[in-house]
């Protein structure tokens, strides 16, 4: 008896398994989170880095463990894993991976929305969402015209047709934009043709906030403070009149949740629920620069962000699905150094309060500026005895000239040698090794926190090592295994009942 | 009414969940496998270079997705990811990782079965196994007492303490060991007591293989010639004589396979199936060099013993689970470097004939014992005028020192003094960073060579980026999701039908 009810019960454990995963419900609310040059060394010294902010310690099991110092990703119940290379290169840029992830197919590094042979266009998931019923949010921490929110909407052949891009974003129809705001040239005059077209701009943080309580459903929502090409600071720079990507992923909720009827468009009075892409796309910036701090900093803005849906989520579990990965590894970031062999020392990232960038445009900057007429080249390693100098590294980076060896105090000798007299020419073998195009002094000044914390970099570009994925929510299921990163545009674009099998070719002429 | 069978489904399908889980056959034949150093970077360089060599190209999508191009590790269905920190390290080391797989507890680098009071022992998943009536083999490409074959058999507070090691493996009872030999100093008299033991001694290819048609109970295979601390050579230096780990594997499975009855030991006429634990031990030591050909071909080694598991896995695949991972990353290997930028070039790897290890024992030990009479230490850069050490670089590395750049040719010819100087003080901070304790030149031309080929590293240590685990078979989806390593030996334990929950204190007195 016993026998034959296993096998009925195994009978039916077949059946089931399909009936379920075509009668599951469809997600309604779909998120889908891009750490920009994130993969698992990024997040696993964020945690370390996490565990020592809360009072734990880096080195102990028990704290790292910790629920508390895990990063919301990581605790998804469902984990995968994506390669990341493009049609033409085993280290993928932004834009051939956000169009594997955006429209399913492998294209070349610096092209969004195109095959490789850049003739042939293709509809991205969000647009093909959009054209479901979905309202759309399309957030980045860096400018909204740039590579991976860019293949969220546009076609072109290359990423740095920057007007052309934004112009494309002036026609989506999208019902959110929010963070960084436009690198484009003509970016005033594409606002004002985004304002023709039914958009709402904010500029600041008020208003924006406001938008919590009375959304808009075309809303362009810029942060007041801008760094560097358009982007937000990073965010251990972020100032407080800004909104960090957690509290512009909170608008972006509120402002695409509320739908209002629209009698001209039938399909938007059925309330198919949202599509919201999310791009902590600094980190990627960080990671090229080889700043940790900067880049832990804005990993953890970035786990804020998908906190925030995870809120969500707990208010409409059965309803909501969420996706976190990152596009590829930036830096060649590793958890480990040989200085510090198998130790670790997260303390000494603690007292860093400038990134790299705001460094270079404040305080170095003027140092520079004041220093540069008395310094004498002919005579190097004038670091020692610029107390001025010694400083800074200590009040910005919490780095203690005694503290280091002296093949560290060599390097930084040689590297402001070469900083003071403008001597950075990244032809060089040498200098193309040593700063990667960075200003010496300040990216040789991180390269050695870093490795005093147990921190290294081999790279100033992106690698090509895997990247984990994380989810939750019904549907989640297809993003757990080892596949390739077109695989997310596919089961996403399945997720959202997008039935048609991925790519899709745009019949329209591209805008 | 189709609501209504929709509601039916619904509840049979949490209903079913539960039961299938319950009612799913248990595997009877349990692989764990060990890449020790292995992570992500290591898989996707070994496949990068596996597409160059099987002819295409590792900056191509189609060519790297290729099914040929892909390691068996990296195919099979189910994929976890596992954080690897010990009781008091970011950077554990292979004793308290091994001791998390085999008994499920945290513990201190260093120890092997003990927690980390070096107090209370425990009982390893291979020891209870065995208890339950599964047979149990061991294979190491290192020797058979070191830390992560040790951890599946012994309780020590060191794993240095190799004759006590060696003496509880004596003492185990399991039915195969192989790989290596022992490193232990008493090895032989160690050897003579397993042969009191019941074990029969193995040192040749033709016994060894022999096996494979008439398996005997209890054996201790040892490859014919053993490299460094009794381990295997890197798979790169394996002369024809000795057993790759495929083989050996294939040999262990032949010998846990059949079982003859024994009237003294009732369960033992029970087929209770397997649990073999293949370790590639050697890809751990090639990153600790940072010798990317010698990784690779350690990559490679292990997963082609994958594919024999995968073979079995064919015949018997509702009784069998693969279980792959590894247990740290060694080196801070990344797959991308700043030389290189966005390019790779693994063609470079090719002409790599020998690993670090060989060349030193061999060709460079020949080189510098011709040479350091005449040496002038006073007069450096003698690199580039030694015809004969070029033609080694050429013929060993296939590095060609007119393709170098003049940055890497300084660090050649500086790294030549230090060696031909026997300069290599591993405690100045210079060359703890830039030689980590291995020869001078030896590392350095491993370094260039590989960055070269677009491979990084930043430690000759391990580092705490989390590990991936791939699965297959019957109960292979405990092993997806984001874990703790000590996960791993508690979802195994539960596998083979270990109901106690782990860990499990050894109650008699430790051998």
């Amino acid at each position: 008896m016993k026998a034959k009810r296993m096998i009925c019960f195994a009978a039916f454990a077949a059946v089931t398994l399909v009936s379920t995963a075509a009668l599951a419900e469809m997600p309604k609310y779909v998120f889908f989170f891009v750490g920009d040059g994130m993969s698992s060394a990024q997040i696993q010294a964020t945690e370390a880095y996490l565990t020592t902010k809360n009072g734990g310690k880096a080195t102990e099991a028990k704290d790292l463990l910790k629920g508390e110092n895990r990063l919301n990703m990581s605790k998804l119940p469902v984990q995968g894993m994506q390669t990341t290379y493009d049609a033409h290169a085993l280290m993928t840029d932004s834009a051939s991976a956000g169009t594997a992830f955006a429209c399913g197919i492998k294209t070349m590094s610096g092209v969004i929305g195109m095959d490789d042979t850049k003739t042939v266009s293709y509809k991205s998931i969000a647009q093909l969402a959009a054209e479901k019923g979905k309202r759309i949010g399309i957030i980045s921490s860096v400018s909204l015209d740039h590579a991976t929110p860019a293949s969220f909407y546009a076609s072109v052949p290359s990423r740095g047709e920057l007007n052309t891009i934004a112009k494309q974003m002036a026609a989506t129809g999208y019902d959110f934009f929010g963070g960084g705001g436009l690198a484009a040239t003509e970016a005033d005059s594409i606002k004002t043709q985004m304002q023709t077209n039914g958009y709402t701009i904010l500029n600041d943080r008020k208003s924006i906030l406001a938008l919590k309580k009375d959304p808009k459903s075309k809303v362009l929502c810029i942060n007041p403070t801008l760094q560097d090409a358009a982007a937000m600071p990073y965010a251990i720079d972020r100032p407080e009149t800004n909104l960090s990507l957690a509290e512009m992923t909170e608008v972006a909720i509120a402002s695409l949740l509320t739908r209002k009827k629209d009698s001209k468009r039938g399909w938007m009075s059925r309330d198919e629920g949202f599509f919201l892409m999310v791009e902590g796309g600094k980190i990627d910036w960080a990671c090229h620069a080889n700043d940790a701090m900067a880049t832990i900093g804005d990993t953890l803005d970035f786990d804020d962000a998908v906190g925030v849906a995870l809120h969500f989520y707990r208010t409409y579990p059965s309803q909501t699905l969420i996706v976190v990965t990152g596009d590829h590894e930036t830096g060649g970031m590793t958890v480990g150094h040989a200085t510090t062999g198998y130790s670790a020392y997260y303390d000494r990232l603690l007292d860093q309060t400038s990134s790299f960038q705001a460094f270079g445009m404040n305080e170095w900057k003027a140092h520079k500026e004041a220093n540069k007429d008395g310094y004498n080249r002919t005579s190097p390693h004038n670091l020692e005895s610029s107390t001025e100098m010694l400083g800074l590294m200590k009040s910005v980076f919490g780095l203690e000239w005694a503290s280091l060896n002296d093949y560290q105090k060599e390097k930084l000798e040689y590297a402001y040698d070469k900083s003071m007299s403008g001597e950075n020419d990244n032809t060089t073998d040498e200098n193309k090794l040593l700063y990667g195009g960075y200003e010496p002094i300040i990216v040789t000044i991180t390269h050695i926190l870093n490795e005093r914390a147990s921190i290294g970099w081999t790279s100033y570009s992106h690698t090509g090592v895997p990247v984990p994925v994380f989810a939750i929510g019904p549907d989640a299921n297809r993003f757990a295994g080892f596949y390739d990163n077109t695989d997310i545009a596919k089961q996403m674009a399945k997720s959202m009942g997008i039935w048609q099998q991925l790519p899709i070719v745009k019949t329209e002429t591209a805008q």
